[in-house]
């Protein structure tokens, strides 16, 4: 079985010396669960913020008002400022946020269930995909967890540049 | 099977129209993430902080500095801090914490690896319990998960008076 996504990101982020935070919206905490499945995990994760309400977005992330009006709260600028905000609230070097629709209600015309935005924030740059998940609630939740994981490998490896 | 303690638990809340919000240190998300299992979760739910470090605790949940230095992080006094921060950072009617060590690392000679604060707090007072957990890591999160969500389900059905 190839190595835990969570516990290759811990090697990484102890060999660079880099500590991370989280902005969770549809995953609820599993982000943060996942990271801290590590034993020493506590060296780089710093911590995080659970925000499922648009106040919780706002109060304790920093998203602006108007982005979540204007934009929504699953969208690639919510995304975005979700993670700049975890990174500033906690002080961290980089932020992570998950904001998407787990179904299985929410869906709306544009933004069916499954739609999920994942953001990578570090004072370098921002970085965000967009993902479609068609499984079940909970396997919505994962694939959301897998993806910005990854993303965040992806971003230490430098196989990226900011967008913007 | 027994219904799920999240689902129980999100029935309950439905039924008397409270909120929640969670704060979560050695469970990392955990609480969140089996809360949020439940669909429909949003309608009670916050959401919440995820307060690894000291300095988490202090800025995101108004732990008072003076608590954590001279209790420690793992505590009665921290717990019950940590859930009122979350009640207050978050506008809900009732907070939740966990803080405790997970293992395997962490232990110390007055607090071994497994000890675990849990606490709940509304307006109506706050409630704490200690535990001694006895399996790895992973089992102790998810021990401290149900005791924290059976603490709040005693507290909701009322065979609990304020202690504090």
């Amino acid at each position: 079985m190839a190595e835990q996504l969570e516990v290759r990101l811990g090697k990484r982020l102890t060999e660079l010396g880099k500590t991370i935070a989280v902005a969770e919206s549809c995953t609820g905490g599993l982000i943060g669960h996942r990271v801290t499945d590590a034993p020493g995990s506590s060296t780089y994760f710093l911590g995080g913020v659970i925000a499922y309400s648009y106040e919780a977005k706002e109060r304790l992330l920093n998203v602006r008002h108007r982005t979540l009006y204007e934009f929504g709260a699953v969208s690639e600028k919510t995304a975005r400022e979700m993670a700049r905000g975890a990174r500033r609230a906690l002080g961290a070097d980089i932020g992570l946020a998950v904001t998407g629709i787990a179904g299985p209600g929410g869906g709306l015309p544009d933004k069916p269930v499954g739609t999920t935005w994942v953001a990578v924030s570090s004072r370098e740059g921002d970085w965000a995909h967009l993902h479609q998940w068609e499984g079940d609630r909970s396997q919505n939740k994962m694939y959301s967890v897998d993806a910005v994981l990854t993303l965040l490998l992806d971003v230490l490896d430098n196989e990226m540049t900011p967008e913007g």
